[in-house]
Formats: C-alpha cells, structure tokens, sequence
C-alpha cells in the first residue's frame, strides 16, 4: 500500500491573508473564459450576407470534396509572445481533434514562442505531426515600414511574406490566425484546393461585417476592398503561383500606392490582401462562409450560421474574443472551452491508416512501457518514470530578470491546491521566481484567471510559470523541480517547497551573503535556509529573528519536522543557529533535507522519484519507493545564511486520483542563521 | 471581495486512517479506465476479413450521402441498472458532440435507470434532443423465455422486440448497445438507411472475430450464421417493413426451431438476429465496417481500421472492456476518455440552422439569464441561484434500506477535496447515506474508481452517491443538500456535514431515540447532534463520552466553532449536556445552526444559498449574501440525542476555481446528550 499524494494541509500563516483574497479571485474568475485574448491578425472587417460566391448559408456548402486520404496537410500560423502561444495551442488542439491526416505545422514565431511551443510539440509527441519554426524577427524588415494601426501588430502582415519565408518547394499551404478554432476536419478544407480555377491564388471567406463598405462610422475610411472583402484569419495559398506570379512586388507596390494617400493599415495584412484583390478580382477563389464564422462585434455572421448546421471554423475576430456581444456566443463559447480544456494527452493518439514514423523519441518509449508489467507492484512507480508530460514553460508573460551575479531565483512546484500560496509567496519574496505546476488543461486556465484576476501576481513579471501537464496517478515532483530548475535564469537558486513563506528580508539577505561568501569564486558551497513550522492555525508571521525566537520559546513555531522527522532537519543544528551571529559550517548527514541555496548549475533531481514530497507521507513513500529500488533523494554539503525568513510548511499536494487532502496543521518553517562550510 | 470557497481542512481524527488508505486506492486507481463494464448485448462474436458486402477497408465507405438537414432521428438504447446508466451517458455524450441534427431517444430502462436518466437528462436541458422512456419490465415477457447465457441478461434480448415496442408510426431507429462510443455524426449513419433496398430491413456490420465460424475451440458450437455473421451492436431497423413482415412472429419460430438442439443464446439477441438472416439473407444491408469497429480480445478489426483512417463508432464488445487486449487500444481508450470526461455542460450549446423548440424551461432561464446584470456585484450569486447543474442520482449501484419505521439517513454533501473522508464516515455511520457530491464530469471517474478501489466503500450498497455536476465558481451547497435530502429513503435523515464523524453508536442511538420519543406520531421536534471539534491534528477518536470529556478537559476537543462562532451552537448549552443523563429541551435562538435529526419531508434549503458554509469562511460569505438580500439559512427548534458521536469537522470544499485550501487544523465536533422540545 502505497500512499500516492502529498498532503493538502497548508502553511497557517496564509490564512487570513487568503480568507481576504480568494473569494476576489472567484468572484471575478467566473468571467474567465471572457478575458480577452490577442491575436494574429484580421479583426473587425467587412460584412457578407450578399453572397460574391454563392457560397453562404446552407446551399454555401458544395459537396464535400474527399481530400486525398493520409495527404500530408501544410498549415501556417504567426504566433509571438506568451499569449498568442498559448492561443495557438488551444488552435491546434481543435485541428488534432478532428484530423484524419498527417499535419506539417510551419510556426512563424518570435524568440519567446518558439522557445514554448518548441519545448512543448517535442514532449508532446503527437503521432503524424511535423513542426518547422520560421524566425519572425528575421522577417520584420520585410513588414516594418508599414504603418499599421491593427492589434496584431507587425506580426499580422508577416502573412504577406509567407510566400518567401516558407520552403520553396512548398506549394499549398492553409494559414491560419491564432485566434480560430476548427470544428471539422481540416482536410475538407484542404480539399477545396481543388476548386481553384487556374488563375486562382488565394482562398477566402468573405467578411461578415460592413466595415469595407465604409459607411460604419463618419469619415471611416476603410483600404479598397471588392464588396465587403474578405477575411484573412483562414486563408488558403497557392505559393506556387503566388511565387511565379511575382507576389512579392504585386503587393508591396499595392500597399505603397495605397499608403499614399491612407495613412496606415487598420487591419494589417487584411487591408493588403483586399486591396490586391479589388484590383486583381480574378485571384480569389471565395470559400464558403463556414470555414471562417466571424465573431466580430457587428458581425453578420448568423447570416451564415443559422443557415448552415454545419459550421466548420470560428474566427474570434473581435478584440473582445470571448466576450464579443452575440446571442448565440454560449454556444460558441463551448466548442471553445471544449479545446482550451481538453486533455491534450487524448491527442497522442495514433493516426489510422497512415503509416508515418512515430515522432523522435515516441517508438523507444512504446517499447519500454509495453515491457512494463501491470502485476509489479512498483508498476506505477516505473510507469511514471517513463511518462514524458507536455512542458508548457512561461505559461504567462513573463520577462527574464536583468542579469546580476549574485541573484537568487526562488524555485518550486505545486499543484492546484497550492495556488493560493502564491500571493503570500510574492509578498515574501520579492526576487524572482520559477514555478512548476502540475495541472489538468483545465486547471491550467483556472490557473491563468487566477493569476489574471490578482493584483499581486499580475503586477509580477519576473515569476515564470511553467505547467506541466498531469498524467498519471503520481505527483511527479522531482521532474517538476528540475523543470522549475531549468528554468531559472539567475546565476543562484533558492530550492523551496511551495508551502513554505520566507522571511521577507530572505532574498536581500542571501543575495547579500552569496557576495559576501565569494560562493561564485569556484567554492564547493550551498547555503541552508532553516525550516520552522507552526502547529497552530493563527498565526502572526515573525518580523525577526528575536520575534521568532519568542514564538519558538512560546510553542507557536517549532523547527520544521520536529515532530515526524527530526533527522531531516538535524544537521542544521538549531540550539546553535539560536546563538549564532554568523554563518557557521554544517555538517552533511544522513537523511539531512535541509532547503539549499545553489548555483544554478547543481545537479538535477532524480526524476525517477515521484509522489514524493518533505513530509510525513512522503516519507513513507520514500521508505516504500526504495523498497522499490530507486535511489534516495540527493544531498549536499551545505552552509546556512543569516535573518530569519518564515515558511509556511506543508507539501504541495496534487493528484489525479482522490486528492490526498489530509488533516493537518499549518507548517511554518523558517530559514535562518547562515554559515559557511 | 467575497471568500466563494469552502476551506479544505480535514477532520484531523481521520489522518493516520487515511494515511494508510489513500495510496492503496491511487496505486490500484490508475487502472479505472480498464474497469469491466456492463453492457447492452452483442459481445464476443463473428470476424470478417474478407467482406461480404464490398463494405469494409477503405473502399468500403460509400461517397458520403448527406442526410437530409434538420432531420430528426430516432435512436433507441436499451438500458438497464446504474452501471449502464453511466454508460449510457458516454454514449450519448459522443452522440451529441457530433451531432447536428435533432434527435429522439428512445430508452428502454429499468425502474432504476429510468430514474436515473430522466432525472439526468430533464437538468441537462440540451436543445433538440427528445426523450421517450420505454418500461422494459413489461417487455420481459416476451424475451423471458429464451435461455441466455450473455452477460446482457434478459436485456439484451430487448432489442428482439424493439418493433413492437416502440410508436406504430416510428418507421426507422438506429439501435445501439450502451458500450459504443461515436468518433462522428450519427446523420451519416441515418444516411445509411437510403442504400437500403426495398427488401432489406436490417442494416448490420460484419462480425469481426471467427465466433460465429464455429472453429473457436473444440466443441464450439455457436448459432447459425451468414459466414462470421453480423454483429448487433449497432443496427439500423427499418421498423415500419419488419411490422408488416411480421417480425415477431419470424424471430420466434427461429429462436424456437434453433433451441431446439441449441441450449441457449450465448450472445443474446446476436445469435437470434443471425439466424434469421442465414434463413433469410435478403433481409440485411451489410453496413460499412468502420461504423461497429468491434474491440474484443480476437478481433480482427484491425483489418478495418488500418485501411479506413475515418473510425466512425467503437464498439467495447469484449466482456473486458477498456482492458481489452489489443495493440491500438490506447488509441481508442483515447476517444473513449474524451467523452467519459467531457464535461456534458458544453452539450447545451443550441444547434444552427434546426430551429426547434426549446427543451421544458430552458426558454424561461434564458430570460432570466439575459436580465442579469453582469455588473451587479451580486452577479455572481444570482446566476448561481438560476444555474441548473446536472444531476446523476445514485451513480453507484445502490440498495435501498428496507423499510423500518425508525431509520435514519445520514444526509450530507460534498466535493473532491473530501473523498478520503468516506471511508471513515462508512465505519462511523453503519447505516444508510444519501450523499450529494459536487463534481466535473472527469472527478466524477476518479470518485468512481476511488470507491472501486476502496474495499470499505465498495461493500456498502446502502451508501446512494449523488453526482452533481459542476457549474459556476460557487459552492451551491444548498442545492446539493436538498439533492442529498430528496433522495434519503427512510423517515428521518441526519442532515450531517462531511466532516463530521459520528459517534460509533450514534446511528443506533438515533434510531432508539426516535422510537422512544415518538418522533413519528406527529411531535414537531427534532433532535439535536452536539458537535465538537479538534484544533490538534494528532487525534485519538473517543469512545465513550467519558472519554469524549477528558478530551474535551484536556484541551484536545472544543465544542464546535467554540472560538470562531459560539453563538451557532450556544443554544446546545454544552455545560448542562455534560451533565445530562436524559434527553433536555433546548430553545431556539438567534444564529442558532446545530447539525439535526429531522422528519424526512422537513422544509428544504433554500437553494438560492451558494458557496455557504458551516464555518469561518462561510460565515463571511453569509454576510456578504445577506447584503445581496439573500435569506439566512432556516434554522428549526430542537431536541438533542444521547450518546457521545464524533465528527472531524471542518467543511467540504470544492470549487471550480482556485481551490479553497487553507490553513486550518481538523476540527472534530461530535453529537451527544438528547433531549426532547
């Protein structure tokens, strides 16, 4: 009988702190799925219940052309920045989900985009998915003497140059704004390749909005556009012809002859697609209106929809996303939430019928769990050791702290159940941080409303935040701290524990001895924070160390585990860190546990231990892991610094399965005294 | 600022127990998807490489017909007990994420999971979807006589009569087991029905095993068959030509001639439907084989599959289930786990272009919805108030108590956070429970295998779980009350909070108590449980309310809420209870919120209540309703019980949002002296 979990109780001195603020954060959150997100390009645009195309309401759907079955489809998607990768991500579930063939995604991303979704598509490991990056800044010369008015940025006309940007022998391909969500199968869409006539280079839906009429508003004076125009957030390319045909100079000449008499672009690319069309009509080949249902504010997209039953794109066009005002956006809204919330390990899922090599990595993987027996009762351990979890890093904006030589990152892993720690963390701790959390994809944006609904955590950019997506019953705690690890960016780190606060003078103080110590000088040193906990559930956290001497002497606080693992804590030899003015050597011992500072370079931890965790449960997981053969937790000689820094103790909990949430009382270690080894 | 949570902390009597528990239920939970479930009919039956039709591997998929638009079409399941009922569900969950016609359901159930499902599918109000329910057990008769040996039982052999059964003037059903999943839209399938030719009156996939071939093992002697036969998992029936044909009276001479040298049907109505197509081979359209992709431990299914990329329903026909043996089926556990943890509020969403009817009082809510004002501080509480959640009564197998005049159901509700607290409440509390417990539709399999993991959870069959599905970011905790309290079965409940534990002897006190006050012969009077509660979280249950004493002189137990809200259970007068020998009468006051044993139909909660709770954080949060207009929580005059009974207190959390853990130590209220008004 193993016990899987870690222990929900939580730090006492959170208590009030959070009674206050919680309910803030629910209150607001419910909107969440309302938060307006940015996307990649073409926004409010011009109508379309006339149909150019013939093309709308029921009749707009021609029979559906088979696609070429297991044809290998090519798509392009700007993305840049932590909001648009996270859009992208919710888009590309949407599309795994109903394909039926091998995907090429072609990601024209900036430094931080390609930096996530690279690592993410790499443990992901979805079968029959090929993903090439594009460097965005590269192509910014190109864009940047356009003025643009649009949200989007330059990064919404860079669909303009794909043509040159992507490989030359690629010669179709579907682009595709962040900010779309399929409720088909993309190859219907590929399929309508073939109704291109031989002139035809660019597929679109038309607009469903007036604003290329220009009549939505005095003195609006929208780009040239056929009709009502068309919308560019799905579009279909003919890289071909649009590279035989010298697109590069049709449209730079189109938009410098516009932008002589208007002075910028609204819609970025969009007013350039549109105004080359309303001089070169014979380019465009119309798509039916479903293939990019257009949620815009004054949209007149029920023209479309309540025709058709079968819509096949929604295009979150307006910049209210989510909270655009339509009567049916509930509706919208699920099939929405229904990506943003699934479980994208769902999508690991083999593609039938077409044969493709499994992504790098994925067949060695299949080999060792198949030859994992069900019947060993270290199953679950050895299976946890193989799962390899998608890593979604700087899951929020996040911008990396300027570089010091003495900086300390606070690193740590929690799960839902901890998000309430955070505020207090943030006050405590006012350097940066980097965070590994365990979630659901659900939890994941409940997660996002609550960091978005606080004003602590959003007014904090240097916590990086990086969700680990759950699978498995275990809490696999050292891959999130090496996780977490990996990404801290300052020279030194802090190894903590989520549920422990620190004394608010903490980070100055070891900043200061890490200087002090000389411990960048080549020494073979870490720095032990002491761990106080508190048993007692109203709690005032100490402001110094004399303050936290009188409650230790009072019982309110005692040295972390005194009760359940005094070994752990031992070393660090407490009656004299009382007495201590100055940093004294401890030393190492075992079964010592102390919370170290490091360089950033320490050894990782051993990713082969999971639902392990500093307290009593895990202790007995950890008698029981290495009943299973797995090697202890590491140690480290160490050295302890100075003011006293206050913990709110516990373990991070977080399980798929029954949350161990367990009776207990707040924990309240604190790190104190230091010394050198 | 309002706290929206119920705070997480645990009953600290119950840690070591659950210490001890929780890993085991993880370690064995992992496994939950491979739990054998229950079926409708059809398991182990006929192969089909080779095709009889022309209709399997890729060729086989005919040039999608289009059905026609907004057609509605019929289904009818046959459904039985509470595990199919669950079943059913996922079914219909699949049904409806790709349907975008209006459907009729036809369900033929039992007494328990007509129950169930009319319940289940009146709250889920999902637009265009209609429900006719079809007593089986007037249906038995004319199945009964047929020796089965098929796991389905006597329901199975239901879909024999289904002509009959269903409307005169219905003239075409589809008709599916419980353990098929949809990966597309059923109007495909519907579409089907036009290939027919004017004879033909079942349209059937191919087996896809050898059972039906009869070289299985030595002595196999299946049914007659068509080569590997067909398999009943999912049929098309055109009603309207198998009436005219006389159909009943054709089933029953073959069943009757075959077993007369065959035993009994080991497939139920499989074997039957068979050989009445070997006998008249014309009747059947052979139906392409990607529509009952059939996942038993032999199939060769996979030369289906591996041609055809486009999978159209998965059929779970092995007695195994998820478990099954097969080399893809992670692939299919995939589609399968998309929709048992969909959550099923997302199937609300309106279907374009079928304009229908709105289901009995969604109109009237959406009314009230529109008038909500979002700026309203109180929005929050006033969509909750509205906000209908699904509700799946008994999702576990459930026994109702035997009627005894003086039973006692212990009433409460609860959310994840609070599982690991059943096991304890099972040994404190022998006697029946009616639990409310506030879920997504993913936690709600986790609950599922947490009790199937729980050798103490699963041996109770008087414990009736009611899954209230998860709506909003407020705790509805009166609305799951009243679920829990409409659904106790016996004359009185005990209206108890989950993290309270009864005294041992508490539920034969009770009962005793009731009998010897005469509670029943219409005295207005309940009786009133004393609660305390720890604020230490080693804690050693007592047994005796000597012991419960020494305790509470020890400063180990308080009465409940002693510091935070003495005024909720002053009227107890615990100063006189310690010295009571008998029952005393205890007056109502002010504030007053003692945990009662009342009459089974006493008033309700007010369901407006959400997100209160029995403690500090509640507390805020009635103030804060309060200065919403909302009414206090009804409160009863009282009488109180005898023997010491102990709960570890607390309050069921559970919240859509950022969780509500906080700090706090395990309470552990308990119920003692009685007394009569």
């Amino acid at each position: 009988m193993l016990p899987r979990g870690r222990p929900r109780a939580l730090g006492a001195a959170a208590l009030l702190l959070l009674l206050l603020v919680i309910g803030f954060f629910l209150f607001r959150g419910d909107l969440d799925y309302e938060r307006p997100r940015p996307r990649g390009t073409a926004a409010f645009d011009g109508d379309p219940p006339a149909d150019p195309g013939g093309h709308n309401g029921s009749d707009c759907i021609p029979p559906r052309p088979r696609p070429p079955k297991c044809e290998l489809l090519q798509v392009a998607i700007v993305c840049a920045g932590h909001n648009s990768s996270r859009d992208v991500i919710t888009l590309v579930k949407s599309m795994l989900f109903y394909r039926k063939n091998p995907l090429h995604l072609h990601l024209v991303t900036d430094a931080v985009a390609r930096n996530i979704l690279e690592t993410l598509f790499h443990m992901w490991m979805v079968p029959a998915v090929q993903i090439s990056f594009y460097n965005a800044d590269e192509l910014k010369p190109q864009v940047s003497w356009i003025p643009n008015k649009h949200y989007s940025g330059l990064y919404g006309l860079m669909k303009l140059v794909l043509p040159s940007a992507l490989p030359p022998d690629l010669a179709r391909v579907i682009v595709l704004d962040t900010d779309v969500t399929f409720a088909s199968n993309i190859a219907e869409l590929w399929a309508l390749f073939a109704h291109f006539s031989d002139k035809q280079v660019i597929g679109l839906v038309e607009n469903q909005s007036d604003w290329y009429l220009g009549n939505l508003w005095r003195n609006h004076r929208p780009w040239p556009a056929l009709g009502r125009g068309f919308n560019t957030g799905v579009i279909l390319l003919r890289l071909d012809r649009l590279r035989q045909a010298g697109w590069e100079q049709m449209w730079k000449l189109t938009a410098t002859r516009e932008l002589l008499t208007l002075p910028a672009t609204s819609l970025a690319d969009q007013d350039i697609f549109n105004a080359i069309i309303k001089e070169h009509p014979w380019l465009v080949q119309p798509l039916p209106c479903v293939w990019n249902v257009q949620l815009s504010d004054h949209t007149l997209a029920e023209r479309c929809y309540s025709e058709a039953s079968d819509l096949k794109v929604i295009h979150w066009n307006s910049p209210k996303k989510l909270r655009v005002k339509n009567k049916h956006v509930e509706s919208f809204r699920n099939l929405y939430l229904t990506f943003l919330e699934y479980d994208g390990n769902l999508l690991r899922r083999e593609l039938f019928g077409c044969p493709r090599p499994p992504p790098p990595g994925a067949e060695q993987l299949q080999r060792a769990l198949a030859q994992l027996d069900e019947e060993d009762a270290c199953f679950e351990f050895r299976r946890q050791q193989l799962t390899v979890h998608r890593v979604h890093i700087t899951f929020l904006p996040h911008k990396p702290p300027p570089p010091q030589p003495h900086d300390v990152t606070l690193v740590a892993q929690l799960s839902m159940d901890r998000m309430q720690m955070l505020e207090a963390l943030c006050r405590h701790w006012p350097g940066p941080m980097s965070l590994a959390l365990y979630l659901t994809d659900a939890e994941a944006q409940q997660f996002l409303r609550f960091v978005e609904t606080s004003v602590v955590l959003s007014a904090r950019q240097d916590v990086a935040y990086h969700v680990v997506y759950r699978e498995g019953p275990l809490y696999p705690i050292n891959q999130l701290r090496n996780v977490a690890l990996a990404q801290a960016l300052t020279p030194y780190v802090f190894l903590s524990d989520i549920d422990f606060l620190p004394a608010y003078s903490l980070y100055d103080y070891l900043r200061a001895s890490i200087q002090q110590l000389e411990l960048g000088s080549g020494r073979k040193a870490a720095l032990v924070v002491p761990a106080f906990e508190t048993l007692h559930y109203r709690f005032s956290f100490p402001s110094s160390k004399a303050e936290l001497l009188a409650l230790l002497d009072a019982g309110s606080l005692h040295t972390f585990r005194y009760h359940e693992w005094p070994r752990g804590h031992a070393p660090t030899d407490y009656a004299r860190w009382r007495e201590a003015q100055a940093p004294y050597h401890v030393q190492w011992a075992a079964d010592y546990e102390p919370y170290v500072v490091v360089p950033r370079d320490c050894p990782r931890y051993d990713p082969r231990f999971a639902g392990f965790g500093w307290n009593k449960v895990a202790h007995v997981m950890e008698l029981d892991a290495q009943s299973c053969h797995l090697p202890p937790a590491q140690a480290a000689t160490v050295r302890v610094p100075h003011p006293p820094g206050i913990r709110a103790a516990g373990a991070a909990g977080g399980l798929r399965h029954p949350p161990a949430a367990r009776p207990k009382p707040g924990h309240l270690p604190l790190p104190l005294q230091p010394h050198l080894s």
